[in-house]
C-alpha cells in the first residue's frame, strides 16, 4: 500500500499538547496518530489505527494459533447476567450504566465473564464439549474516575479478552498455561518488554493470578522482583513469617508513663531514653490502625490492624485482601470506647474480647514477639507485650507496605521495588462464575459437575501506548517493525523533477513487493521540515532521495539506530528490501 | 485455516428459535452463526464472525481504492457537539443517552457527522488540503423501538461510515460519485442484488441522497421504480403536476345537504346518486385532513392537508416532509370551531383566513381543478368547488400516498412498488454540518469558506443477515464464495479410519494452498446428520470422502447448484481448487 504525505491525513505538531503527561501521549498526538475526542476517549488516525491493527492482528493470529476461537459480543449489555453474579454492584461507579427507551437497565461492558459463561451454558452440556477457550478483540467501557497518560488509561480502549472452559482443575491449568504462552509470544512479537508477576485475583476471586507488566518508569503498578527470579505484583507479596520464639523466661509486661508521644517518632525517643541498652526501634513497636470496612450489603465494621511501627498500612493491599469490602476512615471513636485514640493496645481488642472489635495482625507479628504498644489509657504504653502470651488475635493479614530489600518469600533473595504498566493478565477463575450462573456439564460418569474457568486479557490500545513508551527516543517515535504503519518511510527532497519521479518510482516499486510505503511526496515543504517528520512519526526505514541523485545514490537509514548508508540507485529496491526483511 | 467440526464453537439446531420472523435469522441462528445476547443484541459465533469480517474487509478494500481514509472514533460521545447541531434533542428517544460519574452527559454514537467535522476543523485550514474522504467501522448504537428481524434491526451493529469534505460544489459532486461508485463495486463483491432510490434527506437535510436497497418482501422500505429506470424511495417520490385548467365557464359551486355521509365512499355514493351523469368517483372530492406539528421548540400547530378521496395520508412521506416538526394527531376541535370535523372545507382555511390554520394540498389540485368537498357545515358538501377560484392554499405537500400505477415523475412510464432493505446510503449534506461546527477553509483567494459534505454509509452486519436472506434455500445457508466461512466443507462419512485419514489429509492439502477448510471429522455422527449440517452450514463447495474411497473416488458439490460430480482421490486437491477459483 502507498500512503502519500501529500493526501495523508495527519499533521504534525510543534508542540505538546497541553494535558500530555507521559512521552507516548505527547509523541503519539504531535505525530498525528491520535487525537482527544472526549475526556478518557481518543479517536485513532489514519496511522495510527494501522498500528492498532498491527497489534490486533498479531494477538489474533496467536489466539488462534493456540486453538482459541473468535467470536463477538455485544457491548451493551443487560443488567440480569451481572446481577446474578453481584458485579452490578460490586463495580460501583467504575462502569457506565444506562437505561433503555423502556426503562430497562443496561450496562457497558468492562469484562464479560457472564455473558461467555451463560453463552456456554447455551450450546453446551458434555465434557465432551471441553476444553473450549474463546476470545474477542473488542472495544471495553470503564467510567476511570481519573483517566491518565493517553492511551494507558481510558474510558473506551481496545481488550483482547478470553474465556477457558474445563471440566476439572488438571484442564484448567492446561488452558492456563496455554494463555500464558501464547501471551509470552504476543508480547515477544510485539517486542515489549515484560515481567509476569503473581498476582492477587482482587475483584475476581479465584485461584491463580498473573500480571504481565511492562517496566516502566511512568507505570502505575509497583511490583517487585528479586535477583533470584521472583516477581510479584505488590499486592501479591507474601511476607517471611518468622519462627515462633519460646515463651519461657521472657520478661514480664510493664505499662509506662508516655505523656506526649503521639507518634511512633516521639514514642521511640522516649523508649530509648528510658531504657537504652535495649536497642529500640520502631520496629519494637505495634501500632494498631483502624478502618472501617463497609460490606456490599452496606454494613460497616471497625477493624484494627496491628503491625509493626516502622511500616505503613498499604492502601492497595489492604483493599486487595478486603475485597469486596471497600475500605473507608474510621471516625467513630464515641461509639467505641474500647478504642482510645493514640494509645490502642491488643489487649482490648479481638472477636472473643470485650469490644468484640475484630483484630488482624501483620504475620510478623507470631507468638514471643514482644512490643511496645498502646495500654489503653491516655499517655500510657506497655512494654514487653508478647504475642501469644499477653494477647491474640483473630488472624493475619498482608497489609504492611512492602519495602526494597525485604525477602522474597521463596527465599531468592532481597525484593527491589519497580513501576510498570499491566498489559496482559491471565486468572484461573475457578467456579466462582460457573456456580453464580449455573454453568455445569455431564461428566464421564453422567453426573453434573460445575465447570473451572480462566479469564485472560490483553491490554490492545495500551499496548500501541506501552511500544511508543519503550521505543520513543528524543526525535520522535521508532516503530518496530511488527507494528509500524509503514515498513519504509521515502523522503524526496529538493525542487528536482527527476528526484520526484526515482521517488515515486522506487515507492511504488517497493509497495509492488509486498510493503507498505509512506512516500513524503509533499513539492514545497522543506528538506528539514521533512526529515523531522520523518524523525517524528518513526517508521524503521527511512530512505532519502535527493542531491545524491546526480551522483546515483540513495540514502537508507535506520531510524532506531541512526546507522545510515548511501546505496546506487540501480538496485535501490532490493537493498532496501534486504534491510526490511533482515 | 483448518476448522474442525469435533472443536468448532457451533450447535446446529433442529427447530427455529421462537423469536425468528424472518429466514436470515432463523437460518443464522440454527446454524450457529449468531446468538441472541439482549434485545435487539447479538453476539456472533465463530462461523458468523468469519463472515462479518468478510463483508468488513471487501468494504475496506473499495473505501481504500477510492482513496477513503481509516480513522477510528470513540463510540462514547460527549453531548456538546450533538447539542450544536440540534441533534442531542432532535434523536429523541432513538439513541442511548448516559452519564458519567461526574453526571456529565454522553451518548453512543449512532452516527458519527459532528465528530469527524470537528476532528478535520482541529487539523486542517485550506482547500489544498480538500479534498479528503475519512471512514471508519464501528460499532454504532440505536435506541431502536421495535428491534426485528434479527441482524436487519438491532440496537448495536456494525456499520461503515464516511464522510468527504470538499471545498466546492464540484468536489462535493465528484465525491458523491466516487463513493457512490465504489457502493456498487461492494455489493456487487458481497452478491447483493441491489437499487439506487432517490431518498429524501429525512433527518440530515441536505441536498442530494440516495439509498442501496436490497429488494425483499421481508424489507421495511417501500420504494418504487418505473420500466424506463425511475426509481426512488417511497418519501422521494414527487406527484406529477396536472395543467391548470382555464376557469372560464366552469360551473358555479353549489352546496348541498349530504346527511349521512361520514366516509368518502357514502359521499360517492350520494353524489352518485344526485348527479348520475356527473362521472364522480372517490377522486372527485377533496378531504381534507387535519394533523397536529410538533416542532422542536415544543410548540404545536394544527395543519390541514388537501388531498384527492381516493388516497390516503402516507404517514412516512408526511413525516419525512414535515420534519424536524413531528405528526401529533389531532384532537382539539374545540379550540378551532373554523373545523367542522367530517365537513372541513377548503373556505375556511389558509393563513390568510378567519382561523388562520395553514393549508397545504397535494400537486394534484391545481387551478381550476373541481371537487366535491366539505362546506364547513355539519351534514352540507359543496360541490364544483373551484381551485383557484373558490378556494386558494398556503402551498403543497407531498404526503398523499404513492401507488403502483401512478405515473414515474421523469416520464418513464408507470410505477410499480416493491419492498427492500436499505444497505447503504449516500448523501450530499451540504453545509449543514460545517456552518452548525464551523468548519472553514481559506480559499485560493484567501477568503474563508464553509465546507461542503457528504455522509455515507453501508450497512456492515446487516450485511450478512441481507446475503443469507437472498441466497438461502430450504435446506439452509448457501454462502457466496466471497463472504463464505470457509471455501470448503468436507465430510468424512462412516467408521473407516481411511476415510478419516484422507479426508483429513485432503483438508490439510487444501489449506496448504491457502484455503479455509472446514472439515466435519465427528467420528460418531451419522452421515445423514452431517449432509444436513453441510447443507444448513451452506458453505459453497462440499467434497464427500466416504463409501466410494475403495474405489478411488469423492463427491465434490457445488452448494448453490446441488451439481454433483465424482471425483478421482488422485489429484482431489487441484479439482477441488479448481472448483473454488472458478
Amino acid at each position: 500500500m502507498l500512503l502519500t504525505m501529500s493526501t495523508l491525513f495527519v499533521r504534525t505538531l510543534r508542540d505538546d499538547p497541553a494535558d500530555a503527561e507521559v512521552p507516548s501521549h505527547r509523541l503519539l498526538a504531535r505525530a498525528g496518530y491520535i487525537r482527544r475526542a472526549a475526556p478518557g476517549g481518543f479517536t485513532w488516525l489514519p496511522l495510527g489505527w494501522r498500528v492498532l491493527r498491527n497489534v490486533e492482528r498479531i494477538v489474533r493470529e496467536e489466539m488462534d494459533a493456540m486453538g482459541a476461537q473468535e467470536v463477538h459480543f455485544p457491548a451493551l449489555l443487560p443488567r440480569e447476567p451481572y446481577e446474578a453474579t453481584g458485579r452490578w454492584t460490586e463495580y460501583g461507579d467504575n462502569i457506565f450504566r444506562l437505561k433503555d427507551r423502556k426503562g430497562a437497565d443496561f450496562l457497558l461492558g468492562p469484562t464479560h465473564e457472564e455473558m461467555f459463561t451463560l453463552l456456554v451454558k447455551d450450546l453446551y452440556g458434555s465434557y465432551k464439549d471441553l476444553p473450549l477457550s474463546l476470545y474477542q478483540i473488542q472495544t471495553k467501557y470503564r467510567d476511570e474516575a481519573r483517566p491518565r497518560a493517553g492511551l494507558f488509561r481510558t474510558r473506551e480502549f481496545v481488550m483482547k479478552d478470553s474465556y477457558s472452559f474445563d471440566v476439572d482443575d488438571a484442564g484448567q491449568e492446561r488452558s492456563y498455561t496455554a494463555h500464558r504462552e501464547a501471551y509470552t509470544r504476543i508480547f515477544d512479537r510485539l517486542g515489549l518488554d515484560y515481567v509476569i508477576v503473581s498476582a492477587m485475583s482482587g475483584a475476581m476471586g479465584g485461584s491463580r493470578s498473573e500480571e504481565f507488566l511492562t517496566p516502566t518508569p511512568i507505570g502505575e503498578d509497583t511490583f517487585v522482583r528479586s535477583a533470584g527470579g521472583y516477581a510479584a505484583n505488590v499486592e501479591a507479596v507474601t511476607t517471611v513469617v518468622p519462627d515462633p520464639i519460646p515463651l519461657e523466661g521472657l520478661p514480664a509486661a510493664h505499662v509506662e508513663d508516655t505523656p506526649d508521644t503521639p507518634t511512633i517518632d516521639t514514642l521511640v525517643a522516649v523508649a530509648v531514653e528510658r531504657f537504652p541498652d535495649a536497642g529500640y526501634t520502631a520496629a519494637s513497636t505495634l501500632k494498631n490502625v483502624v478502618v472501617q470496612l463497609r460490606h456490599p450489603d452496606g454494613t460497616a465494621e471497625p477493624l484494627v490492624i496491628g503491625l509493626p511501627g516502622d511500616r505503613e498500612v498499604d492502601a492497595k493491599r489492604l483493599e486487595a485482601v478486603v475485597h469486596p469490602a471497600e475500605v473507608e476512615p474510621f471516625t467513630d471513636f464515641a461509639a467505641h470506647p474500647a478504642l482510645v485514640k493514640g494509645y490502642i493496645g491488643p489487649q482490648a481488642l479481638g472477636s472473643d474480647s470485650a469490644s468484640g472489635i475484630r483484630y488482624l495482625v501483620d504475620p510478623r507479628v507470631v507468638p514471643g514477639t514482644r512490643w511496645i504498644t498502646g495500654a489503653n489509657e491516655p499517655g500510657k504504653h506497655v512494654f514487653d507485650l508478647t504475642a501469644g502470651r499477653d494477647f491474640t488475635w483473630d488472624g493475619t493479614i498482608e497489609a504492611a507496605e512492602v519495602r526494597a530489600g525485604d525477602p522474597a518469600p521463596d527465599g531468592s533473595g532481597p525484593l527491589e521495588l519497580a513501576r510498570g504498566v499491566e498489559m496482559g493478565h491471565v486468572f484461573a477463575l475457578g467456579r466462582k462464575f460457573a456456580e453464580a450462573l449455573d454453568l455445569k456439564v455431564l461428566d464421564e460418569n453422567g453426573k453434573l459437575v460445575t465447570v473451572t474457568m480462566g479469564s485472560y486479557g490483553v491490554g490492545v490500545s495500551r499496548a500501541v501506548a506501552a511500544i511508543a513508551e519503550s521505543t520513543h527516543d528524543e526525535l520522535g517515535l521508532v516503530w518496530p517493525r511488527a507494528v509500524a504503519p509503514a515498513d519504509v518511510h521515502v523522503v524526496a527532497t529538493g525542487k528536482d523533477a527527476a528526484v520526484f519521479e526515482a521517488a515515486r518510482a522506487l515507492s511504488e516499486e517497493l509497495v509492488a513487493a509486498g510493503l507498505t510505503v509512506l512516500y513524503d511526496d509533499r513539492p514545497k515543504v522543506s528538506p528539514g521540515v521533512k526529515f523531522k517528520d520523518a524523525e517524528l512519526l518513526g517508521m524503521p526505514t527511512i530512505v532519502t532521495v535527493g542531491r545524491g541523485l546526480v551522483d546515483g545514490v540513495l540514502e537508507l537509514r535506520d531510524r532506531a539506530t541512526g546507522e545510515r548508508e548511501e546505496i546506487p540507485v540501480d538496485g535501490a529496491a532490493a537493498a532496501v528490501l534486504a534491510a526490511v526483511r533482515g
